[in-house]
């Protein structure tokens, strides 16, 4: 079966994936930069770049909550928006945007097409599985989406990387998933000089 | 001026210091015994070592809520209940204990004796920093002790060892503290094979 991982979601001591006051210019809220930093520092480990390169490499397709596709809100309007990531976004694959407003689907160049799922998370996935020929499907932010897929019990790979900031406030990854991660442990722990990887999966 | 520091505690991933339902038996709470195996792991690393010398080293007193020192409740009664570390325990100074319930100091071996402050945190931490002769004072548990230290922004360190578990629920640190660590930031990150060591300090 087609896994559904999360790869490389950092996570702030205090528990936050995003800042507080997220905005078109600040996406990742206020100093939710911090915590992709070690993504693009110069110091990046081995150990770094192995986990970077495992959230490409053997990724057929990508799904991402409507918040990390962009900050608008309400029906699509003059289809100006295209994502955050330009002309040519990094994915070179079929990404699933969950949304309410339906939209005809946006090819990039470099191989992305953003396809827009409003039937739910199930359908998303399957189409992603689908899409993903054999691949792995990634699972991108922001938090609300991993969490929901969470509580559904449809991940099967959470990889973080707790980096050694405190936000303060934000979004928070661990909260109201009950006891969905009971059953979860530990099955890398991999820390490089700026913050500690932990792959987590099902016992 | 004499600091006042928290040593060695222990936070899951999921931000939990003690899991829930805590009892006499189980005084970490359901599955909180994880968050301090590294202390006690054959496998321990140099690193680790240089964390727990650090708290004890340098260390004239030690400050607890009474939740640390046992799971007794209401008035002292008996006295029979002397902590949870045996005859002599592992602190050799003195330990001062915040309790709402009276109760004289009971000397133990080794030097450690327990003192039991009703007056509340700040003359606690006086009398610990009299007691201390110049070293510096340590913080204990509980969660709620550490909170109500970092809310009187009276705390001058934080070390946190990041452990790759998940409790699920329990105790969090990072609950209702506001703001108060807006200025503090990691002046050391030092993981060890089975934790990740930060060490924060005001800015």
């Amino acid at each position: 079966m087609t896994e559904l991982r999360v790869h490389n979601l950092s996570i702030s001591l205090d528990g936050y994936v995003a800042g507080p006051d997220q905005s078109v210019d600040n996406p990742l809220g206020k100093g939710g930069e911090q915590l992709h930093e070690w993504i693009f520092s110069p110091d990046a480990t081995e150990t770094d770049r192995r986990f970077i390169d495992r959230g490409r490499e053997g990724i057929g397709a990508t799904i991402m909550g409507r918040n990390m596709f962009g900050p608008v809100r309400g029906p699509w309007g003059d289809d100006d928006w295209t994502g955050w990531w330009g002309a040519d976004p990094p994915f070179h694959h079929d990404v699933f945007v969950l949304t309410h407003q339906p939209r005809d689907p946006v090819p990039m160049a470099g191989g992305t097409t953003f396809h827009f799922v409003t039937e739910g998370i199930e359908p998303a996935l399957e189409r992603a599985r689908a899409a993903a020929g054999g691949k792995a499907v990634r699972l991108g932010g922001g938090a609300a989406t991993v969490q929901e897929y969470l509580r559904a019990d449809l991940v099967d790979e959470l990889h973080l990387a707790v980096v050694p900031v405190l936000l303060g406030s934000g979004e928070r990854l661990f909260e109201d998933l009950g006891n969905v991660l009971g059953g979860w442990s530990c099955v890398e722990f991999a820390p490089s000089q700026a913050v500690a990887h932990v792959r987590l999966r099902r016992r």
